[in-house]
């Protein structure tokens, strides 16, 4: 994943340009996006949400119940029934495979990992963690948001009321600098938001100094909590050259750290969203915690569903051998996307993006203060896109440069159109925006 | 619905007994107690779960959706990908048939009403009804808890460190005086727990005019909010002879508080236990406050799950003749029940219970301190019974009289071994309490 720089040597760079010539480049962009708004497109990559075709490639989960089948798990449980709080064990088994953790160390939920992550803030707020005073009796709470980041991570914290502090992302993760200074500093410091695998935005990685750095993290909040968001885990874009990382949980109990992690993960994005199974990953003392709070919570979550995906999958390889089919579907739309960025912006000096082996993004970065302009150019022609500032905490990009691409929805032919026009509104914003530093 | 009382002629009351006659009595129970240990019972009479021929009556749910179906609901939506935060609508008009509420008043959520339930104390928690205090900043928060009624209501409100006031029970609904006066005084109590319909576990109705004063409450609390869990709203076991409630929603429209309800109900007890669909009918007002919290909280419910439901069912009349089906088979249940506690309790004066007309529990209120040794006794002998004490808040019966029987579960024919069994296990205590007052 390597951020493109400026090197064609055909093409001027904007930062290169007269007065004069970015004038003349402006005019003929805006005849240019005068045709686009003509075509009266109406496209929508503001959410990572899958395709049609990836959807359809699940319709088999509909057929592997029936009125015939038996709906009892392996233990002889009847799923239809009530009962089985923390999920039934071939579920475990099937997550802990994808997960790489212990089935013993699984709990599996409903259908939204996203609900399960808010249920622990609130749990946390309400109750505490692990016996420590619940944080609503706390004068000030305050959370980590590694940014450009998920904005409905930061979402939560937001409606909590928490202090949301920003750590700058590099390609290896957080700024671990930052990261293991305030933690171990600010005991109203009580977690942070990770999306550690091809990270929403950006696509990044987590190295494994930096999940090594975090396993040992020494927080001054005994009831400090990483949340591990894997939500990309098996989600890769290509066969072989995929990105692996350490597993947070067993390097977090070798580093002497066993409850620092609640980590998360779903088949959102793997069957159908909205309508697959999540599931949390975490010590036995943290488990122990949070039953507590499940038992008076609920009866149990869908075993139904639950038996559905494993009979569908049957194990981990049969799963695996499913999201290849994903990739298949997937990787020429963020080919698509990244080849038209890099023939209509390479080596103009108006933006950098990047290039994710898997997930669901691809991070743009304009010009400083540009942003807004490309979402709203965008807009007005018909292409909506996440909202300038969204992956920022409290929707405030400091540098109005970070936009989130979601190229999975749209078919190939309309991301061609969309990326086209999302490097012209670039292009236009840039030149304005260097014309207005000319004072021109 | 009337209690029984002892009437038979041939029957001699324990009460009315000499200690000799007591003594001789209790030395035949005993040795019949003998014979059922002998019988190695393993019989489960605590929860109330469907038994496998009314799961079985759903099974054809498995097959409605199929990998050719197309699962786009009305309006065109994918049902299969994220989005649609309050459901889909032909759910709503499926719900709003069964709940007698607006579809536009309805909210669909995932599994468990349960889980509802508790979600709605803590947001109230966390973040306050409609702009109040959120209750976590509040001193002391108190509760109305009508018992006997539902142990899994009382454990949410335990949870949170309410504290818990109890409200006889009469065959009417709570005692609405008590509530009234309570309500309209105290600004620290801020909600009540009500099974208005087939209450658990007595099989009570609320009557019109216990509808009437509660949509005429005048609480002290502008955050007070009438917890209405309509669980068994549609679950009679007669298909003439049905208890008929005033729809609470509308009625507290007309008395001028419309905001006043939350209202509860699932299929759980329709098709599968944790596989069904839960929703809550109430006020726009409490909508919007509602959909301000689910908004960061999830990005919608399993709406695959909601299309399944609507296009088994079809609409209301098909839903209402699949309840029929779960009354043929509960029918014989309760009445095998009845049957033996008249048959072998009628005229002893050792205990009196209910013969509801729909639900799925009967109750029974042994002479006063028999409740816990009776579950004691059945435990010895091999059936397993909701815990003495659990319809109470903080499992405390301060009678130690209220016992739940659960009659769905078992076959019918396990029903009369354990109903037998249970008739013996309060003969038994009945005479050992008896005899100990005589001192004899």
């Amino acid at each position: 994943m390597t951020k493109k720089v400026a090197t064609k040597a055909a093409v001027k760079a904007y930062t290169e340009m007269t007065a004069e010539e970015l004038k003349n480049e402006l005019a003929g962009l805006k005849k240019e996006y005068e045709r686009y708004q003509a075509m009266d497109m109406r496209l929508d990559m503001s959410r990572g949400k899958p395709c049609k075709e990836q959807l359809d490639l699940s319709m088999g989960m509909m057929d592997v119940l029936s009125s015939g089948s038996d709906l009892r798990c392996e233990d002889g449980t009847d799923c239809r029934n009530y009962g089985v709080l923390t999920g039934i064990d071939e579920a475990k088994e099937l997550l802990s495979d994808m997960m790489e953790n212990n089935p013993n160390n699984i709990i599996i939920y409903g259908n939204s990992s996203l609900n399960v992550m808010y249920d622990c803030v609130s749990r946390s707020y309400t109750h505490g963690v692990m016996g420590n005073t619940p944080w609503c009796k706390l004068e000030k709470v305050k959370w980590l948001c590694p940014a450009p980041g998920y904005d409905r991570h930061f979402a939560i914290t937001e409606y909590f009321g928490f202090e949301m502090i920003t750590i700058p992302m590099t390609k290896d993760g957080p700024d671990m600098d930052m990261v293991e200074k305030l933690v171990s500093e600010d005991p109203a410091i009580k977690g942070i938001w990770c999306t550690p695998k091809y990270s929403n935005p950006q696509g990044y990685s987590y190295s494994d100094n930096t999940v090594r750095r975090f396993a040992r993290l020494k927080p001054a909040a005994p009831d400090f909590r990483i949340y591990w968001d894997n939500a990309y885990g098996v989600h890769h874009l290509y066969d072989q050259d995929q990105d692996h990382l350490i597993e947070i949980l067993a390097e977090c109990k070798r580093a002497g750290n066993p409850d620092l992690v609640y980590k998360f993960a779903s088949t959102s994005k793997i069957t159908f969203p909205g309508s697959g199974i999540a599931a949390m990953a975490t010590s036995s003392n943290n488990m122990e915690d949070i039953i507590k709070q499940m038992k008076n919570q609920t009866i149990g979550h869908d075993k139904v569903n639950q038996l559905r995906h494993v009979r569908y999958f049957g194990d981990i390889c049969g799963l695996m051998e499913h999201m290849r089919k994903q990739a298949d579907i997937l990787r020429p739309k963020f080919e698509t996307v990244e080849h038209i960025f890099e023939a209509e912006l390479g080596g103009l000096g108006v933006g950098q993006w990047t290039n994710p082996k898997g997930g669901y993004f691809i991070s743009f970065d304009t010009l400083e203060g540009c942003a807004k302009t490309v979402v709203a150019l965008c807009m007005k022609a018909g292409v909506k896109l996440t909202e300038a500032g969204a992956t920022f905490p409290y929707h405030k990009d400091p540098r109005d440069s970070n936009i989130r691409i979601a190229p999975t929805f749209p078919p190939v032919s309309d991301l061609e159109k969309a990326a086209l026009l999302f490097t012209l509104c670039v292009k236009i914003a840039s030149a304005e925006k260097l014309l207005k530093e000319m004072n021109a």
